[in-house]
């Protein structure tokens, strides 16, 4: 595999690069808002065939477009997830230039949306381009997925990947994001943790009551606390009968790929602002909770009064909100049915459950070719030996790719890293990470055409 | 005991009677805006000396004025308690007339403080002139405490009465409120339960994370929920070591006072809008439970976010505001060392517990002389039997004139009724009960200055 001249072409083409960068974040997507989402859409479309691709729109309802575009021909299909949505720019005053205006500052450029993930979909077209324009016609069929309610839970996307799944089959699929870690190392990721978002509700009297009754009438913040505790043991795990015995353990290879992780409590604790991780966790102990347990995490709990001084009240209803974070063979409906089950089982059939969302866990397994790939191409590179992670432990729709299309997925090769502020004001990357990431499609292409998967 | 003419007068005198209520009204001395409390100070001084009473007003520092009257001499000395403030008349528009003007609708005359406390205060004031037009000299000593601040929990009551108590020694008190049950049976109440209000503070993290985290650092809902579960048994009675234990059961006296009072669980339950009372409480065990227990209440909690759909976070804080009711021998001071200490205990260094306020309970003995004429009165005027409760089960200062003055003290003769909607829109008195009240205040005297105490 000779790239001398796709790389010099990488090199020369840096001007141009960034102002599509900069043309695509101007661009003020935010899916919270529905704002800008058609015309970003056909901007994304525009700009990709432009570079050659094919492109049509699909909708539900009046959801925001998922783009669908393909390119090149041969045995192999890659199949590429983006999003052109952003998250919302607010709190405006906290950001040290214009969001929507591309600013570079000190090697890093500054705007919403440029680590999440604007210049991820631009590395990848930059990519095909630079191939097209140093190496000829792609070596491979490159297919896209690109949605623009990410940022929102990807809330059509599993209907319309149901519609018109077919146009979208591939042999492997790089998705969005990743980057490196706190020593420079690339990050790989197989999977991603499934969820299961609720609230708990429940009213114990018509209306709120003087505290002098306390003694005799129920009190709903107490019956909501019987409810939650019952649903965790006393150190801290997931107590839902059937929710830990369905939880699939790592295998030999994921095992080994752990067995490699840096994870060092301390650190973590001080970088997270904890004063210490629960029950002593530490090492690969740490990282296996974290990975593949389920958790039950209250997000959110009120009733009752909770303004200054004091209030004599027994509240009649109280309200919760809790996500349980699944792993494998741990579906969100399973999960959902066993947590109705345990609370009835508890003699809580008063308290109700009301499902908001759910995603299921995903992975792909970390020995298959397209993770061997991701870490060979950071080796062409020259990187450091990549952390390769049997699941992120958070929660994203590459289960709709992984689990309802089939295609194996990764997450590699993005252009995040720690200080990159997604979410939150002064969104940047490193401008020298952006020509690595071109660079580094330009590996992961030629290694996916090469290899028989 | 002939007060026929004294009952002429006050039939007689219906139309000043009123026109004196309309005229307290009409001052909107809201304790909780400081609003107009020195001028109503200043409208019940004047009025009481009218009267014929000598009047003093005190303060502690910028407090709104406790004020004392004294009128007549005699071996005995009778303590009136009352408060010119009132509650907050909010929320306006569910009031059907002007809060703060006197306004007769079908037998009823509303006002804000009607019922708590002005009318309460003129009926005792009204029986005093109606005693000197008809019988001559006051056969006794009265002598008055009228605080300002009552419905924002007598802050300085306690204090006043330390600096000044002598001014108010009497051989026994009448306490505010008090009136008729569902059964138009007369209420005396011989003491109040005591109340510790606390708030209890958590947090484990310096800021709140990305609940993906939820399975390995600490979420301050789960630890607040396990501090608070301590607190309480499994059958909802306070846990907290040393609390029950320190309970004084009723003597016989108050059990055989206990087993006149009538208690219908279901009919409570239903005018309370609670579906049930709790371990299926009924009767005795109820009253008993209701009355000589302490409690702990959950009067508001909150934590993380509790905004619309899903927001994953692991809350770094969390808040919880209690009030536990408190039974002889069981003081607030007590109660809150015994929280700290369970808690401690209990590994829960880490909660926060910070006192709001406190008042301690305090008991008139059912069988005391105080009492039984409080009764007799009642029968004078050919009402039903009166209930005579052991003790209300709610709390108020007059904890200070119990315990702090040494005077024993009897709620009775009041003029509220069920319907009276005190602390809400459109508080209210039957007129015919201010009447009734003012000649039960003609009996109390007469039967407390020859009795012996």
């Amino acid at each position: 595999m000779n790239l001398r001249e796709f790389d010099a072409y990488v090199e020369r083409h840096a001007a141009p690069f960034i102002a599509d960068v900069a043309e695509f974040c101007a661009l003020p997507s935010v899916a919270a808002e529905r704002r800008h989402l058609p015309e970003t859409a056909d901007w994304t479309c525009q700009r990709l065939e432009k570079a050659g691709f094919r492109t049509q729109k699909f909708a539900v309802g009046d959801s925001p477009s998922a783009i669908w575009a393909e390119m090149g021909e041969g045995p192999r299909t890659l199949l590429f997830y983006n999003h052109y949505d952003v998250q919302p720019a607010e709190p405006l005053d906290l950001w040290e230039s214009d969001p929507f205006v591309l600013t570079e500052r000190e090697g890093c450029l500054y705007a919403r949306g440029v680590a999440d993930d604007k210049a991820d979909l631009l590395s990848r077209l930059h990519a095909v381009e630079a191939w097209r324009a140093t190496q000829g016609k792609l070596p491979l069929r490159v297919r896209w997925l690109i949605e623009g309610e990410e940022e929102v839970g990807s809330v059509h996307l599993a209907e319309i990947v149901a519609r018109h799944g077919q146009l979208w089959k591939a042999d492997g699929c790089v998705w969005e994001g990743s980057g490196r870690d706190e020593e420079e190392r690339p990050l790989i990721y197989c999977g991603v943790r499934g969820m299961l978002y609720i609230e708990l509700h429940v009213r114990t009297l018509e209306r709120d009551l003087h505290s002098m009754l306390g003694g005799v009438v129920p009190n709903a913040l107490w019956r909501l606390i019987g409810a939650l505790s019952c649903l965790r043991g006393p150190e801290g795990r997931v107590a839902v009968e059937g929710m830990r015995e369905r939880v699939r353990p790592f295998n030999e290879a994921e095992r080994e790929a752990l067995s490699r992780l840096p994870f060092d409590a301390e650190k973590r604790a001080a970088s997270w602002g904890a004063p210490r991780l629960v029950r002593g966790l530490d090492g690969q102990e740490a990282l296996e909770e974290l990975l593949n347990q389920p958790t039950a995490n209250i997000a959110g709990l009120w009733g009752g009064y909770s303004g200054p001084g004091a209030k004599t009240v027994i509240p009649a209803t109280a309200h919760a909100k809790m996500d349980f974070r699944l792993v494998p063979d741990l579906t969100a409906d399973e999960a959902f049915r066993l947590i109705a089950e345990h609370l009835r089982r508890h003699g809580f059939d008063d308290v109700e459950v009301v499902r908001l969302s759910g995603l299921d866990p995903a992975r792909t397994p970390v020995d298959h070719p397209v993770v061997a790939m991701a870490a060979h191409a950071w080796e062409d590179l020259g990187a450091a030996q990549p952390a390769r992670y049997p699941t992120m432990p958070a929660t994203g729709p590459a289960c709709i790719v992984i689990n309802q299309l089939g295609v194996p997925t990764v997450m590699t090769g993005g252009v995040s890293w720690p200080g990159d502020r997604i979410h939150s004001p002064n969104e940047n990357i490193r401008e020298a990470d952006y020509y690595t990431a071109v660079r580094y499609w330009g590996r992961y292409m030629a290694r996916f055409a090469a290899h028989s998967l």
